[in-house]
């Protein structure tokens, strides 16, 4: 009798639901469902006020949905008997926090709450905290705050302490009513075990957790507000648990909700992103992956623990038990080009390409093919929306040098992919500049599938080979896998993830080596990279920022 | 009884003839011929024989039509008697030159000659004499010699020797058969008055001539080439005579051809764009002319003769007799913004400049002059065509920094403009650190009559009043003005290139003003256009060199 395992990945506009065979790996059925109230941004349904600007809310309800749907249906469609899954796993956005009530209810169901913005749910995006966020920073600054270092010397607006501070500030009154202010995952995974928990791959991604200190200090707390001396012991109570390890077992009655045997095992949560590491088959260090769409983030395990230059977090157990998992980042890559294409590319290449029946990207892509590295003297910066790691400076922008009356599009184009290489080298370096090594890269996300010279170009650049992971649903994968982990052995799943792995990952996907003559073109070239890096980005000359604020 | 001057300008492809009434300045008539023969770059009609790359020859009988057809043509147009003509004078493109035989006819007119290209006129832009050059610039680098720093240390290979090589080597026979090389103007003037002058301008601008030290030494000429040691005595021979001299009266033989009287005084010629300083009211110091279209031209009279950096040229009575004219020059002006509407300005432009029934030079202006200086954090270097004044470094190209994901086209348009303001500024600069005063401008071109925000920032950047002249044919009034300078006042005409400024200059013309707030911020803005120029032009980082090279 086969078993299967169910993984669950909470997007930004929908939730898909996967059924996995444990044995074989294949997906035996799978469903999604989309959000019923999308993302919220203007108003609310329940009041006419108009939203502050950058308010990114959602509907708990839209959530339940997704399990009470496409679990269900997913199964119905794998032809599977709730009998026969023996673990369930999810992974969601993060950070996407909501105000919820002793039993665990959102606040925003109670139509008392229900007109008041900060009773939602602030989605990941949601980036109205900036303010707050500005405070947390400057203050940690101040005080010398040593866990800052461990995310680069900055926390963003999207975290939990700058959303729950927004909300304290804005709705005193919310602020008093919430029992909890949770992570989705977390809120999903306990209403299903019925016990609060709170992942370490959230908490200490966006929570400022960490596994030997724990959260930041009641004094640093304090002098940030007052209020917020004990929240960790109140409103952000609850245990940090492992990756990899149960969150519980399923309760009857919600087993019931979402067509599930009572009992079945549940995975502790994760971020999305993240869940797609396992998903793309990486469960030990010297491989890097690359989540590559609008930027890139860039994740990596090692068992030793380092501080690295403008990461965007370290923790321990985040991604796989026993690891340090380290993210990194670039702020703008497919964002580049979707700007490149829009506001750059003449009119003559957009009609060439609709001639060929090709997209734009296509078409440049094709014409960029036959150019040779560093074509006509092009050299650019990819910092159009800031540079993350290593220098966390969002005041850097982007360049382009060696433009002449001659600068055909397809050669900034390829400037722009070669600067974008470039960057990831340099977070590669930093990394092996603390002793961590890295010799492969997997690259996840729809631009590595779609654009060939992307991929062959950064093998040439960092000199490594590339995988392109061939599945576009690694973290539904990776959390069915933390499913089957759960059940264990025993119960026809496995004990340990990388034994999940060998399984349930996608076989297949392209690979790129790189090109001997290129590498020796780009070694030169990232050499150049470099010193502009050093000029702009490094004090010498401060124009950028000069300028942005001039 | 109404006097008039005939000022003739010789374009690159068609002469244009005027007749201005010498008191009142009106332009009582004029008339244009086209070159039959336009610009001759591929093939020569006598042979089937694929001219060599870069070459760009022309017909001389084209330049015997424009006098035999437009001065009858526009004497009739003016309905002015051949008898109320004081003067000619005329200017033409350098350096454009041609071999002649002892009765200054072209060699190409000999039917034994005819299918050799090194016997027709070489135009300015002639540029397969590169290899030449850059062996007359590393051999005046070696030999330290003092005459070429009046060049920014650097001669161009549209330049009377590099030409002249270039025939010897490619056709000895052609340069055994030639008695002269000459400049096309002084041909031209030669032949009206049946003596051979070479004129002071476009010897000192194109034929590294000096008025205290004459031409280049035998000891260099030798060095170049054992054969040309004795060629200022033999093939370059000639007095030359100052701007402003009369080159002859007009010989009967000509004159009946071309529909004037005998014994009319004919005027040196000289280059256009310098004809167009006085054509433009220029006739003293402080006021620097700016020749806008492809490239920019900036000419500059003074009293005093200093080694200013990277200029094009110092040639006393090259303009204005009695003093020094200076010219500079920025490399791509125009060509950077032909440039960037063809191959960065995205569809959407150019449909809502459509729509609107505007050039997208006039739609990206209108929206360009909405915005502030340094508009969303850019700055820019105009070095798409190198630099000419004052590094003299064709090895550098074009910058944009401050690039970011909300970067507009109209944005980047306004950045190049300013760049471009500020390369003007830095060759202002560059004269006022050598003493030589710059109080206002005045433009001329087609750019700066289309064009008020490209003035605008002109005048904000340098901080100085602009006037634009409203003429179209500075050039030709320029000669007409000498025409009337060497008819002298006791024939009606004036005794002093001043004096002629006076009443024949067109008044009118656009001028602007610096406004004080964009003045202030662009202080600060060419402050970090310095610096860029310092860190990419002054090798502090050759990486536009290395990578135009790699």
């Amino acid at each position: 009798m086969s078993k299967y395992a169910i993984g669950i990945d909470f997007g930004t506009g929908s939730g898909r639901v996967v059924v996995i065979d444990v044995k074989t790996g294949e997906i035996a059925g799978s469903h999604v469902t989309e959000y019923k109230h999308g993302v919220i941004s203007s108003t609310l349904a329940y009041s006419d006020k108009e939203l502050k600007r950058d308010t990114a809310l959602q509907h708990p309800q839209d959530y339940l949905d997704v399990l009470e749907q496409s679990i269900p249906q997913s199964l119905t469609n794998a032809k599977v008997n709730s009998a026969d899954v023996i673990g369930i796993g999810l992974d969601f956005t993060a950070c996407t926090i909501l105000p919820v009530n002793e039993s665990l209810e959102p606040l925003c169901f109670d139509p008392k709450w229900q007109v008041e913005p900060n009773a939602w749910v602030k989605l990941w995006k949601h980036h109205a905290a900036q303010e707050q966020a500005n405070r947390i920073n400057t203050l940690a600054k101040e005080r010398k705050e040593e866990w800052i270092q461990r995310y680069g010397g900055i926390i963003s607006s999207e975290w939990m302490l700058p959303k729950v501070l927004e909300i304290m500030e804005d709705s005193p009154d919310v602020y008093d009513e919430t029992t909890y202010f949770i992570e989705a995952a977390d809120w999903l995974t306990s209403l299903m075990t019925g016990t609060l928990k709170r992942n370490s791959c959230a908490a200490g991604f966006k929570g400022v957790w960490n596994e030997k200190d724990g959260y930041v200090s009641k004094e640093f707390l304090k002098a940030l507000h007052p209020s917020l001396e004990n929240i960790y012991d109140s409103k952000l109570a609850g245990e940090v648990v492992s990756i990899g390890e149960k969150a519980g077992n399923l309760v009857a009655q919600f087993a019931e909700k979402i067509g599930l045997q009572a009992g079945t095992p549940v995975a502790m949560g994760m971020i999305d992103a993240h869940a797609g590491v396992p998903g793309a088959g990486v469960t030990s260090p010297h491989k890097m992956v690359l989540v590559m769409g609008t930027s890139t983030c860039h994740m990596l395990l090692s068992d030793k623990e380092r501080l690295v230059e403008g990461i965007s977090g370290v923790v321990k157990d985040g991604i796989i038990p026993n690891y340090y998992a380290y993210e990194a980042g670039q702020a703008a890559v497919g964002d580049i080009f979707a700007w490149f294409t829009k506001e750059s590319v003449p009119a003559y290449v957009n009609e060439n390409a609709q001639k060929q029946g090709k997209s734009i990207h296509q078409y440049l892509e094709e014409l960029a093919q036959n150019l040779e590295p560093g074509s006509n003297g092009l050299l650019a910066l990819d910092w159009h929306n800031g540079c993350r790691t290593p220098l966390v400076n969002s005041d850097l922008s982007g360049v382009i040098t060696g433009l002449n009356l001659s600068t055909k599009p397809e050669e900034v184009y390829r400037a722009l992919i070669e600067a974008t290489a470039f960057g990831t080298k340099m977070i590669i370096d930093t990394f092996q500049q603390q002793d961590i090594n890295i010799e492969e890269l997997v690259a996840c996300g729809g631009l590595p599938q779609r654009n060939k010279l992307f991929m062959q170009i950064y093998a040439d650049v960092t000199n490594m080979p590339i995988k392109v992971s061939n599945s576009d649903i690694t973290p539904a994968i990776g959390s069915a896998m933390y499913g089957a982990v759960v059940a264990g052995s025993k119960n026809g799943g496995y004990d340990t993830i990388s034994e999940a792995a060998k399984q349930m990952v996608p076989s297949g996907g392209t690979k790129y080596y790189p090109n001997e003559e290129n590498v020796k073109q780009y070694r030169v070239l990232y050499k150049e990279y470099k010193k502009l890096v050093e000029y702009f980005g490094k004090g010498k000359n401060d124009v950028m920022k000069l300028l942005k604020n001039f």
